[in-house]
């Protein structure tokens, strides 16, 4: 086994990995771990991981392990659960991903502005019931939490859509043409929104951040129906409270929400959440890995760290992102 | 009555011109026909009507009109259906109903693109089902028809969003990073659509151009759902056959569509259109003109043209828009 070898455990769908394996890492071994025949594999000689939701076992058998590589964009699902190697970690950052994320918020800010559900029931019920007026994308604010590159991208969008729009992260950020708030500004911050963005990692900062106090400080009386602000979370499920989000929809501190992330994935299928109305639920969808682009982000990274430049997207162990 | 008196005659909500006639026109002379009281008045010395569907008699009455000002973007809804005298039309263009046009346009877009009908069918049966893969906006191919100031402002808003934009116009138009076709490239530009949005004024020569002809020219194998193109109309009704539109849902030719306007307003209880799969209809509200936007805009050329200034915005009576 050559030092450059790698091995992935992409909790993806196997026929994706396999797929994109055919013409990812050429001249290099690859160990991929949903292959069977790798069940009991040696993975002493492994320099690279490329990793979503890896076996428990995965880093101790791979214990000389140079870089660690994530398939998505959050590396909760690796640093919650295992005992780690002291070896750097990279995010998955990448232009598709971006878009897609980006697509998802603008997709469901959209559809909240123009009361897609509501015309959905009367298109159901064949009724031609046009409103007298209706707010524009600019009478509204959308508030947008966690300006990584997911977040910074999609508030350049929204903006571009219209909406006025402004952002926060824990430590203060500049976008251009975005006002932005710090962690000492989060009142004025969520005062201020009528949609609610969440794209914030999953850190111990943010476990439960979503829940019945935060959304008690979003706008009242803003330009959405019946002036009711809305929550979209495609960051994790974790940073929310679902039971805090149904209490709310349901005596009005929140007029709609829009989840693609859930406390417990799959969301069970007796949860309150799939039948309310105005909430549009999508199945951690918004933006999918797409797995030939993990590879060719890992390929790029590899050939950064074995020619000796340094690792772009590095995971900062004590901020846990 | 002074010689710069106004009729006004706009066909919206009443109460909506009432109260935007409030702020509006101040100083002059302003005969709102919504007000019973107006039915008999003497027009004929009006010298401005701002009009949206007005009565069959309003220009034989207003009989010395100096300018005659859409109360929306078309204006199908005077030239085809009465005797007009010879004076100077303008259009409403406005940035509010720029906007909220591109806001409807890229909303349905993404729908198509994100398979919402899809999802919330699931979110219906309390089905958690991720796919695999799915198309980002940049494998897919929208078609703009209709380059005037909402077709381009789409456009470049589809851009943004991460769409391969391209764009139609009979005559040539240039907007800046999109390819644009004429007439004579009607073939070429749908043979690579596979979104294909209607935002044509309604003339001679658009009177159902949406056809099965047209439908049939547009590519498959794209990148949507199971290779099928999809159409979005937000222009004229008249533009469109909708028994075709029908026809090539059922037949694949189309695999979805979103229409804003109809044949015959409102669209009739009994069209199959509403429960169709992957149609999405909403009653003429992809941009509805804000009253007091119709206003400002009336007040800005009457402003021009009594300073001797050219009126923005014309109609030119042979193309018809």
């Amino acid at each position: 086994m050559s030092a450059g070898s790698i091995v992935v455990d992409l909790k993806f769908a196997p026929e994706s990995v396999a797929a994109a394996l055919k013409d990812g890492f050429a001249g290099r071994e690859v160990i991929n771990m949903a292959d069977p025949e790798n069940r009991d594999r040696d993975l002493s000689g492994c320099a690279y991981a490329v990793v979503w939701k890896p076996d428990p076992s995965l880093f101790d058998r791979a214990r000389n392990l140079k870089v660690i590589i994530s398939g998505g964009a959050g590396v909760d699902h690796i640093l919650a659960s295992y005992e780690l190697p002291d070896t750097p970690i990279v995010r998955f950052v990448d232009r598709s991903l971006t878009d897609r994320m980006s697509e998802w918020v603008v997709l469901q800010s959209l559809i909240h502005l123009r009361q897609v559900p509501v015309f959905a029931r009367q298109q159901r019920e064949h009724l031609w019931e046009p409103r007298d007026s209706h707010p524009e994308a600019a009478d509204v604010t959308v508030g947008v939490m966690g300006l990584g590159v997911l977040g910074a991208d999609a508030a350049k969008k929204l903006k571009v859509m219209g909406f006025d729009v402004i952002g926060w992260s824990r430590s203060a950020k500049r976008i251009e043409g975005i006002e932005t708030f710090d962690a000492t500004g989060l009142e004025t911050f969520l005062g201020r929104t009528d949609i609610l963005v969440g794209l914030l990692p999953l850190t111990d900062d943010t476990r439960g951040l979503f829940n019945a106090d935060l959304f008690a400080g979003l706008r009242q009386g803003g330009a959405l129906a019946a002036g009711r602000p809305v929550f979209l979370n495609a960051g994790r499920g974790g940073s929310q409270v679902e039971t805090d989000i149904v209490a709310a929809l349901e005596n009005g501190v929140l007029g709609g929400a829009s989840l693609d992330v859930f406390q417990t994935e799959p969301l069970s299928a007796d949860s309150p959440l799939w039948g309310m109305e105005n909430v549009i639920l999508t199945p951690h969808v918004a933006a999918m890995s797409d797995t030939r682009a993990v590879f060719r982000h890992a390929e790029r990274q590899i050939a950064r760290f074995e020619r000796g430049e340094p690792l772009e997207h590095v995971v900062d162990r004590n901020r846990g992102y």
